[in-house]
């Protein structure tokens, strides 16, 4: 590596690098190694044990799909949960659709929170907003707990290693069902489907086991893996290929990615992710 | 950058990188300088003045993406017309449809097929099928003389640099035009919209002033600057949003990337690539 850039290796022999203008932060929480870097050509970057977690340029590509595509198709979102997400943008997202009652944010590691308030507060704005309930702990407790009270689950996770492992599991989408209200919808994320094919069709697998519709869906997101990204829709009762979105709200016009056509075309994906899903 | 890493940079603060397991070839040609890297994630890489052109883990996404959706969106193709591709991968893909009586390959520098073919056999096979007929020469001066004579034109062009800069000009494209058969489709790379919308948008004004139908569309690439790439269509017959795929041939079946609803997805860009072909 050059002085002064960042690399991400996203497999052993593949990796981002950044030219890095300043080291903004860096410190260790009980769960993992935080750091703030600001760079040259994505802004102000966080990072999670040396993997990014989002910039400042790209970061309304990831928080726009993991939230909207779910959203749009729900009959009346007002009481979602976030698993994770303690930057706050999915937050900042979900409280764009004006039925939202309550967010639950349920973040196991209060520095992250604490991180981007400091360091991301275009990203961390709404977890300020009065809708917005913040609880620091399990995600996986928190949703096993629940009985038919959230119309959209957000598993905004990170990578199904460690602690997030638990995450990923057929008994977390068992309860996350159990969870939902009629109507209700769960998303995940779920890897790049390039370098990580095998976690999407895991995913699914499960997911197909447990709901009427499961299906994934993507989104080009520069700064991670491949620059492709996955993410897992599942409910029983909303099929995300046929289901209408609402009609367009205003806020649409305050997005730079989604649009209700990307949001379609998003469940649209590859033929080696669908031949390696029917494997 | 570590000892046995390649590294692109994508812009003067962003860039990829590979471990590299071996230097296959390398020498200088009168239009540039040829590498071929054999890289542990992605298998062998043509780079030209040290820019990743194809690798063979990735490069079937490109070479679908620029020829299947003109080909299967056109009525009847018979003779097509490529300028550059002298590695062969687009030969490759043309040849899939039964329809093809002829074409015409017009690469600038011998060296690439060359070295295509010694290196890169699977890419180069379809250059020694009786139907192709290669010309080593200027794109530019081949599509200029031609008059109808051509159902597709695909652009498999460098980056707008040095000699291709005059591939990505009106002029060029007005020739282009003329060299189209009735019912014709000019299709041409277009860089990354994430890094490089302005080239995007440049093409498409230059191609809505002289065709009937122009628009882009994207594919996932992962070796390309931001991993998100895009393709421009032009046709004074053809709509691309509307227009029916041919049947599904028999040939699909051995596509990875390509499915007629991918091909019709791509055409649904992010919203920030369509706000800049707005302004």
């Amino acid at each position: 590596m050059e002085d002064g850039w960042f690399l991400e290796k996203h497999t052993p022999h593949a990796g981002l690098t950044l030219a890095v203008k300043e080291r903004l932060y860096g410190a260790k929480s009980a769960y993992q190694y935080l750091e703030v870097l600001d760079t040259f050509e994505f802004g102000r970057m966080l990072l999670l044990d040396g993997y990014v977690m989002l910039t400042e340029r790209d970061e309304f590509i990831y928080h726009e799909m993991i939230v909207h595509p779910a959203l749009t198709r729900h009959a009346c979102p007002e009481r979602v949960l976030i698993v994770g997400g303690g930057d706050g943008g999915s937050v900042r997202e979900v409280l764009r659709h004006p039925t939202i009652g309550k967010i639950h944010l349920v973040e196991i590691d209060q520095m992250v929170i604490d991180v981007s308030r400091e360091y991301f507060p275009q990203v961390a704005a709404g977890l300020d907003d009065a809708r917005v309930e913040i609880h620091v702990g399990d995600g996986f407790d928190r949703v096993e707990r629940a009985r038919a009270e959230f119309d959209v689950i957000i598993v905004d996770s990170i990578d199904p290693m460690g602690e997030a492992a638990k995450l990923f599991s057929a008994a977390f989408y068992g309860h996350a069902r159990r969870a939902l209200r009629e109507g209700g919808i769960l998303v995940c994320q779920t890897e790049s489907p390039f370098y990580n094919g095998n976690v999407v069709k895991g995913v699914i697998e499960k997911l197909r086991g447990l709901f009427t519709h499961a299906a994934p869906y993507i989104a080009h997101i520069p700064t991670y893996p491949s620059g492709l990204w996955s993410f897992s829709f599942a409910s029983d009762a909303v099929d995300p290929k046929t289901a209408p979105l609402r009609p367009e709200p205003e806020f649409l016009s305050a997005l730079k990615y989604y649009t209700p056509q990307v949001s379609q075309a998003a469940f649209t994906t590859p033929r080696y992710m669908q031949t390696s899903l029917e494997q």
